[in-house]
């Protein structure tokens, strides 16, 4: 398009931001406007789409990291022809594909969901990885930026890495409006605020007035000519462009313009421009290159295993195996055993260095490419991508994560490096799958089924050795458990996974011994739980004593719970967990001063007995 | 000291952290080496500090962000003369105050638990804030950080904080040497790749020779006599420092070196220094000033009111009693309401911009000099700060929290913005308080009752308007509920807390209305929960059917079933829970589609009784 027509488009994406939210009594209509411009030149001049194919290999990839301004987004698909003027009018309505913040597991022209501020920069960084490293393509990653976001780290971090990484196929297009949502930003219009940071992390930089079409359309192709790094346009804008009850003025953030009617008259009424988006290049997919027969690590048993380990090994398995696998980590890579997969399949290893949001933001890229991600490191560190885990959710995005040293067995350590909190994490995540096993060829086989599932997959594996139980033949489907002691005289279960489950067996023989026999459940299978199971060793054993590497809240003692919470009778629970804060000391010593192992175990299960017996 | 005083204090550092780590058997010596000489200059030239007094408000205050070098800090200390050194090689040893990584909780002299990397600056920036906008104190806060943290985003969100507020009594040591845990960082000794961040982010900065004392003497001399800007002094150093089987070399991270003997000799053999640490300036703390009667806000019964208003009134009215009261918010005041505490309390109030992490780690650092800080944003982006809450509570910090916008009832913003996941991850940080009002009253009781309690303390407030129940002069202590609805022939207890408890209510009057009298549990202290009032209900009702806006896992459900985990016999149990992907829709409409609202409660009920009838 010509400047002419570009100034009509951008004030056609401005009119019907407004229409949108004032059809909707909500939204963020001046947030859209300061980037109208900038949406307008990207779409007609510059992004290549089809998007009749948004699966297509070839295409650009555009992100809207400040989610809010989705009237702006959609504005945009309905002057690219993707929806139509009365669909736009359904924006925030019950049952709209138009949300109020994008996500893709309603539109499919949605990379990633966005609305918590600084994560579209990084899940940009996850695709231009892939681009660069994983598809060979030359698609080009578009990220639209808010400036209140660049406050966030985790932008800081996608900066670091994609300037590193020299990811000329990534643009951040930062729209400096000056405005938040509660007042003035910490730089206002000082863009070179912006920029100098972008420079220091080895990024190409052009400051642009964000509303002179000729100026953003130079940019966009000095981005597309820039050669071994990635480009950051920074562009002052004013917020509520084009309206002067709203422009540039405090107070007016999420929330429709005061007079739809006026403010449409005022950017010039409604028009109907049409974009043909430029058709991308032609590409092909490689993510479902390489297969065959997955070839598991086998243990034998009675071997000692650090299920980490054995994660490793199932992983460098799985990459031979499925072309599409690939591991990131949080360069604690000798540590979680990701190692391992890094030393066969190196061109599909990523190193994220300590930086866990964009270790899970570039795996959350990666898959919305094709491609199956495993991120790694301490199950503690997990906590700091936390807000990235719920909003890959939030976009269905299916990705494995595997959290090492889990729990007080860590030892000396402590308590900073001790994943206690994992697990009531992971399983509140929307329609994740939790998964902790205790043994290295159980691992092996759950490594492998993760990646069959939908959503987001959680792995907890320990740092020390246990005892090889399971044959590697044995089977683990994803919401089933192993009962591994068992009679009919059992007076009582114990439940147990990773860790636990090896002192539960020792408790049971312990118990065994002294005349109280107890069945024993290794509910590998967090979530889901195998509430069948559960239910009928409540129905033969009256009782069920739960035991977790784990605080008592939210995880495996939560889990069980949750199983009875059909309405039908409960049978007596109790759990173990741990209920301190840990200090420095071996494993052995630290299981013991948590309660949680052999003898604790045996001495809750002799009191419950006896307790059974005198009620 | 003098040079060569400077050269030996150093040397016996190294030595000290070579002997603590072979005691212990693990610990990271070589992390230790690389900052032994940075460390002797500090504690011998320029750090003011009594370690008798560590509450002296004078004191300098040393943060060690890298804490995972904790056998340079304890050797140290012992330098210093606060520990002997048979203290020194209990290091790591179950008991020991020496632990692998330092906490407050063991040592006075720590100022936060480190261990998680990228978190002592920003809780540096916070103990500085405190020194200039609080005490009015002119003590130096030293934080020696890794280099391989400086991938952390929160680093540079804490860089940006300090560069943007001035903050000159702030100096980051950076041990660049050149070696993470499994291998090379990303910038190995380029020193100008850290210096040119921390510049963009508006710090002054020094390069030199981190084994030069010198130059280190000099650097900490500038840092001191810059003004208005805080100073990174990155430092060239070699991991292993003094002993070559060590010295820089990849693979000798994170365990005892081979030969502590023979790396002692190398380094010259045992040393007994010991340092007179300068004297602290007098000062004196301001935190008590200021203190009255609490005159909380007082609404109406029957009024509509939102919880984060009255959330918002209460705070300010806390903060004109008490003077020691501040509040932090990540640029959302003017939704979460800490903003009427900003008009009133401009002084005390912290604007954070969208930094979550950084903000709660402010609130750790101010904690840490004697105020008492909240700290708000939506619930859902407390997720982001995870980890800094994990560890506030490793350090036994305590901070208020508060997240508001809490669950599907905020309606058209979408998933991205709720707070769905916020109780499941407060209710498993150790030793947390987790708080969720219905009505103003109780909100600005619990808002007032908070600053009494320990450890992590969790508010949670609603966006929509919701009736005042109750009287402003009813009492809602920490670990109560309220009985609304109760009669002899109750057939079964709904329990809810916040937004549901409305529904609750409306369900239990149409149930009775039907005939099917039903008790109602306001369950406003989910941890600690009301296990007594649950008991009796589930005694009299038989059956407990909890309501919450939030996930299945982890919140109010859980906590219920939880406080029948004693052993003794369990009544039924039944949760509605958000169990969907909600999208864009009115807040009534959110509640119904979750199966939250009243008519789902009523419908659950009624198909609970007729079981009940049946079986």
């Amino acid at each position: 398009m010509n400047t002419g027509e570009l100034v009509e488009l951008g004030q056609q994406l401005r009119v019907d931001s407004v229409r949108a939210s004032a059809a909707a009594g909500s939204g963020h209509p001046t947030s859209s406007m300061s980037a109208a411009d900038l949406m307008a030149v990207l779409l007609a001049n510059h992004l290549r789409y089809d998007f009749e194919r948004p699966a297509h290999p070839g295409n650009d990839r555009f992100v809207l990291s400040k989610g809010h301004a989705s009237p702006l987004l959609y504005s945009a698909y309905k002057a690219a022809g993707a929806i139509d003027d009365d669909e736009l009018l359904t924006f925030r309505k019950l049952g709209s594909r138009l949300e109020g913040h994008p996500t893709p597991q309603r539109l499919p022209w949605v990379e990633t969901a966005t609305g918590s501020l600084g994560q579209g920069l990084p899940v940009g960084v996850g695709i231009a990885l892939s681009g660069k490293r994983l598809d060979h393509a030359d698609y080009r990653v578009w990220v639209l930026c808010g400036d209140s976001e660049m406050a966030e780290g985790s932008v800081w971090e996608a900066a670091e890495h994609a300037g590193h990484e020299r990811l000329d196929n990534l643009t951040a297009i930062v729209d400096v409006n000056r405005l938040g949502q509660r007042g003035p930003t910490r730089h206002g219009h000082d863009l070179d605020a912006y920029a100098r940071r972008f420079r220091a992390f080895d990024w190409h930089t052009v400051e642009i007035d964000g509303h002179d079409v000729d100026a953003i359309d130079r940019a966009y192709g000095e981005a597309l000519s820039t050669r071994g790094q990635p480009t950051a346009i920074i562009a002052r804008t004013l917020k509520g462009k084009g309206v002067q009850a709203v422009e540039d003025r405090e107070g007016q953030h999420g929330k429709p313009v005061p007079d739809a009617d006026e403010a449409v008259a005022e950017l010039g009424g409604p028009r109907d421009l049409r974009v043909q988006v430029h058709e991308p290049p032609s590409a092909r997919a490689l993510h479902s290159v390489g297969s065959g027969q997955t070839e598991l690590p086998r243990f034998e048993t009675g071997d000692e295993v650090a299920t980490r380990n054995a994660f490793g090994q199932a992983l460098a398995a799985l990459g031979t195996a499925r072309g599409d696998v690939v591991a990131l980590d949080g360069e604690v890579g000798d540590s979680t055993r990701a190692e391992y997969f890094a030393k066969e399949h190196p061109e599909r290893y990523f190193e994220c260095y300590i930086a866990e949001q964009q270790m899970v933001a570039a795996a959350v890229g990666m898959a919305a490419r094709g491609w199956m991600p495993y991120a790694t490191t301490f199950a503690a560190f997990l906590t700091r991508a936390h807000d990235f885990v719920r909003m890959a959710s939030v976009s269905g995005s299916g990705i494995n994560l595997v959290g090492s040293h889990a729990g007080v067995a860590i030892g000396q350590d402590g308590p900073s490096q001790m994943g206690l909190e994992d697990l009531a994490m992971m399983r509140a995540i929307h329609g994740s799958t939790v998964l902790y096993p205790c043994d290295a060829n159980q691992t092996a086989h759950l490594v492998a089924e993760m990646a069959g599932l939908e959503g987001i997959r959680y792995l907890r594996t320990s740092r020390g050795e246990s005892k090889v139980i399971y044959g590697p033949d044995e089977e683990f489907p994803v919401g089933g458990s192993k009962v591994l002691r068992s009679s009919d005289r059992d007076r009582l279960t114990v439940v147990a996974a990773g860790v636990t489950l090896h002192e539960a067996l020792a408790a049971a023989d312990a118990l065994d011994e002294g005349g109280i026999p107890v069945r024993v459940i290794d509910l590998y299978s967090v979530k889901p739980v195998d509430r069948a199971t559960l239910r009928q060793a409540a129905e033969e054993t009256g009782c069920l004593l739960t035991v977790e590497d784990h605080r008592e809240e939210g995880g495996l003692g939560d889990a069980v719970a949750e199983a009875f919470g059909d309405g039908r009778p409960v049978p007596r629970l109790i759990r173990l967990a741990v209920r301190t804060m840990p200090g420095s000391a071996s494993p052995d010593e630290q299981l013991h001063a948590a309660g949680i192992d052999a003898e604790s175990i045996t001495a809750a299960a002799r009191l419950l007995v006896e307790e059974a017996v005198v009620a």
